[in-house]
């Protein structure tokens, strides 16, 4: 079976290798000159909204789905008049405006910050009543890591803060005081069934994830799980979604979910039974889901901007090193190295030489 | 880096699919129309006797492996010249004669089954007296899956043998009433570090690995790293190999080693920290070798002649599909599934399941 894939970057390329022992292979969509994926499948090198191109990878493939978000709606409801898309262009749409997609945690009652939508300036200001300071001024539109938010501290930043984002549609939310970011991916079938993997701690820099840890029989697995599945059978979705969260006490407060495999996942290809890319693609193939249970503790550590050499990642016991095949540049992710140990005070100390190789490599990169 | 390999089967398809995480690109060169790999990497499609192909090859890679012995050493030799080709030539070509092969067991001390050279009928009448009976009547060269293999029951059967085998320059050796098959896969790197995964124990079926089960902490694993490091030691050999015994009582005798990743390790892919293929490259591309340790219970079913459907295979928890892409035929091996449980009680049933899936599809396959 041959399975379409709307980009062709790292996740695109997982999910790829992934298939190959499954007898799936993936075909690439990618407007962008570089597709580290084509090293491991068919490119298709065009724009998401050229009819030709999609008519293309429509006819060569029997089902399609995404590995990014911000793909034109126009594009997934041209192809799905051919094929299946999974996940549907609804959960696409509603993760592409952070209003619709907290709307949609408020109507199924999932807690998050206070929001209040904000377009013009005169919204801004009033919105900083209902949600108090420090507050995040988010574009609506076009947000990822970290990417079109601007903090508030004071109500004099306003203005500021507004040409800041260009003066777009916004969102303004409080800013929560949480403990600690995590998410939980799940999977979906296409008869309905759900899987939830571990929750992971999710720690970013710069607004780039740098690293997860996994969280064994963490006391808030179920409720992530429950606002989780509220999400997938409202959205009736298929394949592997992550649900962000933050934690603030006994409570999660949803943040985001991205409807694809998801970078807080990545730990799954040692860490777990069936990672979430064998597992997106089972579900979007129809094919039965594997089991999601860890394996034991594990952590996993982004390379952002610069890769360190192989052979030090690789000197780490346990350490299972990711690279991307692509072009360094900053703020680029780059790869990424799981550490697996058979117990959480073993993973400790190949995690700090992990993290020291990771950031090392990060300030040569500024030094060059 | 670029590594070259000789073949571009399904072994060096695995071996592909574990480089390109760690930035190892494979470049396969395979006789055969048919060539699975080039899924994963770039395919040469030449003779292995073409100067002019080897010549692109070893241009393209650093370092130059195989997946096959039956290689022409003439290629390995030309190779040599422009490229490290790892393991050497030396390590080939006593796999590749049975005699040859069977001497060095004898010049390291590892035990065997008594065996005699046979180069005539003559010779074949005269060696039953020391194997005694039964015997098998292998020939020295081209022997793998049981092809070139006859066995003898009575002094009779001398004549027929013979001609069985096409008058070729052989080995008689005794018929070992043996308990059971086990094999030990081992890597060296190219410090002369070696590492062992567990043993596992090997069912055939008509000559072709049907079964491998993991043998955890078996009272012989020591005694088999023994034997394994004297040869990996005198071959100073580089990178994976595999040595097949047979267990009787509480002794093993070396039946051959296959000087490349082996059928019998494939379950070393889920069921070990680190696969055999990934520590097949860490090895010839000079990195550091990963950890060997099974992760728990494992066993591989073959899918031998025809595959079973895929979500048959999925449905089983735990279970691991590995697709080779290859055209059906009888006697073929098209893929194989790895079983992983937290317990040997929890195998048994999937195992089960597995393997009445693997065998009935053959018989339909016949019935077709």
């Amino acid at each position: 079976m041959k399975i379409g894939i709307l980009g062709g970057g790292q996740l695109a390329r997982m999910l790829a290798l992934a298939g190959h022992p499954l007898g799936l292979q993936c075909v690439f969509l990618e407007p962008a000159a570089e597709a580290c994926a084509a090293a491991v499948g068919r490119l298709l090198h065009a724009s998401f909204k050229s009819e030709d191109a999609l008519a293309t990878l429509a006819a060569e493939v029997e089902v399609v789905t995404t590995e990014v978000e911000h793909v034109p709606l126009a594009a997934l409801e041209f192809l799905a008049r051919q094929r299946p898309v999974l996940p549907g262009s609804r959960a696409i749409a509603l993760a592409q405006d952070r209003l619709l997609e907290k709307n949609l945690f408020r109507r199924l009652q999932l807690p998050t910050a206070r929001f209040v939508a904000v377009d013009s300036l005169e919204d801004l200001i009033s919105a900083i009543e209902t949600t108090g300071l420090p507050a995040i001024l988010k574009t609506r539109h076009m947000g990822y890591d970290g990417k079109g938010q601007v903090v508030l501290r004071d109500a004099g930043d306003a203005a500021d803060a507004w040409r800041a984002v260009g003066g777009v549609p916004c969102l303004l939310e409080a800013m929560v005081p949480f403990d600690r970011e995590v998410s939980v991916i799940a999977v979906r079938s296409r008869a309905g069934e759900c899987r939830f993997w571990s929750l992971t701690e999710n720690r970013h820099d710069k607004g780039i994830l740098s690293v997860s840890r996994v969280l064994l029989q963490d006391p808030l697995q179920a409720l992530a799980e429950d606002y989780c599945r509220r999400l997938l059978e409202t959205l009736d979705y298929v394949g592997v979604l992550a649900l962000e969260l933050f934690q603030v006490g006994d409570s999660l407060l949803a943040n985001e979910y991205a409807p694809r495999v998801h970078n807080s996942g990545h730990w799954t290809i040692e860490g777990a039974v069936t990672s979430q890319f064998e597992n997106h693609l089972r579900a979007v193939a129809g094919l039965p889901l594997g089991a999601t249970a860890a394996r034991g503790p594990a952590a996993m550590v982004n390379f952002v901007g610069q890769t360190p050499a192989p052979r030090e990642v690789l000197a780490v016991t346990g350490a299972h090193l990711h690279l991307y095949g692509k072009r360094p540049a900053p703020g680029r992710k780059l790869g990424h190295v799981t550490l697996c140990a058979s117990s959480s005070a073993l993973l400790e100390p190949g995690l700090e030489i992990l993290l020291q190789l990771a950031q090392r490599r990060e300030e040569e990169h500024v030094l060059d």
